[in-house]
């Protein structure tokens, strides 16, 4: 009995190899800055618990409609009008369980075996997980920090082949925090629907932006997928809350797609996540909490230039820089290694995102508060000093 | 831009229609007994909803590693031991969002394009979706009143050809309620594994028999995937929490599925499940509720006999009652509609279940109180002495 093929292409997080090291460390008593994480180190604002607790003391806790509780459906409608003019029909919107519930459920509608899905290189690294599942194959689109890691429309349709079905496109995006303004994701959309390609626009960052308001996909016509989550912005992990917005084409096969593959999303979830949308005090804190990690992301691009990292352009949401080390190690796994044994900091190692130039590339993460970035950059520019010290040294 | 092909083979629930009608109904002021529904109508015990309420309020709403919370995995590595005498490994289990998210992990790891897997007709509707997305081939095999609708060895056997995979069976069944004791699941455990087939036992009804004991798979070796939830004999259904035990040789395969599938199931329903496996006043809860429902069964299978529905053999778990209904109807499908309007009573026709004498069969789900029952008994007798009455009237 052998696992199945498609399966057995799936890569593992490398980082989880990492994390459980900082965890061991931990447990012999060090101290451990983490900047390896890809989750909010806020909680969701007090309305939205309580709104939790609510619908749980209430039994509220059954079985929703697969495609979601009609109130969440309607919240989010508006929501979309309120937030980027787009008037949006419910019928179209699916709550999911996490965005990765959204974008299985987007690409399970798509896909069919033998198709190429072009994704950025730098990407999270799901994506071409998923694609294979479905015995689909991912084309890697390297981005460059030259181009300020963006992946346009130039670029994917020099990429596109016979065989290309779609594509899968982020902004923010992880790890490099880009973002993609109105012309830029117009193009992108318009590209794609011209060449009859379906289109998963993956907005899970939206709302952590420091600059201009990111531009939603559905602002440029109604075939694209658009994937989002309470996970990020709405500080809502664990509490597996994503949606999808589908083109009217898809919307029945992915009803019976829901139906089938998870019945529906946590319900206490749902209806906290109502109250995220419409508790004005709730918004109020969210926003701080913006502000919050733009703080963090000025301290953090900067001490990150001033110890000789290579930053392409400054990440305009998210909560990630992704910086080049190559001044310090052409081999950024074990770069990372190290960092975390000899100076207890924790980050991500290229690899995880792809394969251009990932030996070269680190992801930090600020889901840490500012005096912990800090202890962090200050143990990094020891262990940099070390490192400039005894670069000829030989195993590193 | 086309629905992918392997997505447009999946069936929608065609219950769903119906429900939609029975809402219409009691929204126009009908008076609907509800006899369709897949779901407890008992909520999470006190002390579980109670445990999910502190973890919100803790803020303990964060991701959980991607096979779960270990103390809820080694909650249910204990459960196996004290319930079923087996010694399970706390490394195979995997955490999902419910036992669809389970069924995923397990189909996902096992299937490959073009295999062909066993499964009983009638049976739960979601198997033959699940294995149609993967590009593979569900093969009905009919289970027959005259046995007690029981999917053994032989059946299996004789349907089993070279390209078979392997095989999904659930005990106790959806929707006939049947459960295969010790001898007939060791054998099917045995075949399968002699085939070097993989087995899904699907056990999300354990815990709700009203006879001996539903042994587990796991009693017979370790090489069976067996899915279960906390929706079902724990009444946690909107919580979406269930689990997957796999067999070593797919444990790493199941690990990187569920952390690009899921990133993790929700953590609040988590921590409110450690207190459904551990809290003696909520398993004495839900030991006084499956008394109450083997109370309902009881009355349920005597009354629909007596209104003259054919039943094979008596439901030993699970909350349904299928019934042949040939006697009154040779369109199940027509009869539980007009059912719905003349009567204002809801049940599940065949069809969803498969094809094998779906159009003689309905399910009945004694989810909801004796009371309301009883009424839909004395509503379906004065239906159907019409009906009897009718018999030859054209369009019936």
């Amino acid at each position: 009995m052998q696992p199945a093929d498609n399966a057995s292409l799936i890569t593992p997080f490398y980082v989880m190899e990492l994390l459980a090291r900082a965890k061991a460390l931990e447990n012999q008593g060090r101290d451990i800055v983490h900047m390896e994480i890809g989750e909010p180190d806020f909680s969701a604002p007090e309305a939205v618990v309580e709104a939790g607790v609510r619908a749980m003391r209430a039994g509220q806790v059954k079985y929703t409609a697969a495609a979601g509780l009609p109130e969440l459906r309607s919240a989010l409608a508006r929501y979309y009008g309120e937030h980027y003019g787009v008037d949006l029909p419910e019928r179209r919107i699916f709550i999911a369980p996490g965005a990765s519930g959204a974008l299985l459920l987007a690409l399970a509608a798509s896909l069919n075996a033998g198709d190429e899905v072009l994704l950025a290189d730098p990407g999270y690294p799901c994506y071409r997980n998923f694609v294979r599942l479905f015995g689909a194959e991912p084309v890697s689109v390297a981005t460059r920090a030259s181009d300020g890691h963006r992946l346009g429309w130039p670029q994917l349709r020099a990429a596109w082949s016979g065989r290309t079905a779609g594509a899968i496109v982020a902004s923010p995006a992880n790890p490099t925090g880009v973002v993609l303004d109105e012309p830029t994701l117009g193009e992108l959309c318009e590209g794609v629907a011209g060449q009859g390609g379906f289109l998963v626009s993956d907005e899970i960052y939206h709302g952590l932006e420091y600059g201009p308001r990111c531009p939603t996909a559905l602002q440029f016509g109604s075939q694209a997928f658009v994937i989002n989550s309470f996970s990020k912005y709405f500080c809502m992990t664990g509490w597996r809350l994503g949606w999808l917005v589908a083109p009217d084409s898809h919307v029945e096969t992915v009803e019976r797609l829901a139906q089938n593959l998870f019945i529906s999303a946590p319900t206490h979830s749902q209806y906290a996540a109502v109250a995220a949308l419409a508790d004005p005090q709730a918004r109020a804190e969210l926003e701080q909490r913006r502000l919050e990690f733009q703080r963090r992301r000025d301290y953090l691009q900067q001490a990150l230039a001033r110890l000789g990292f290579g930053l392409s352009a400054p990440p305009e949401g998210a909560f990630y820089v992704y910086a080049d080390c190559s001044r310090f190690t052409q081999d950024s796994d074990a770069f990372a290694r190290d960092l975390l044994e000899q100076a207890g900091v924790a980050i991500t190692p290229g690899r995880d995102f792809g394969e251009t130039a990932a030996s070269r590339h680190v992801r930090f993460a600020y889901t840490t508060s500012l005096e912990r970035l800090e202890e962090g950059v200050k143990r990094m520019e020891r262990y940099l000093a070390g490192v400039s010290r005894d670069s000829a040294a030989p195993g590193f």
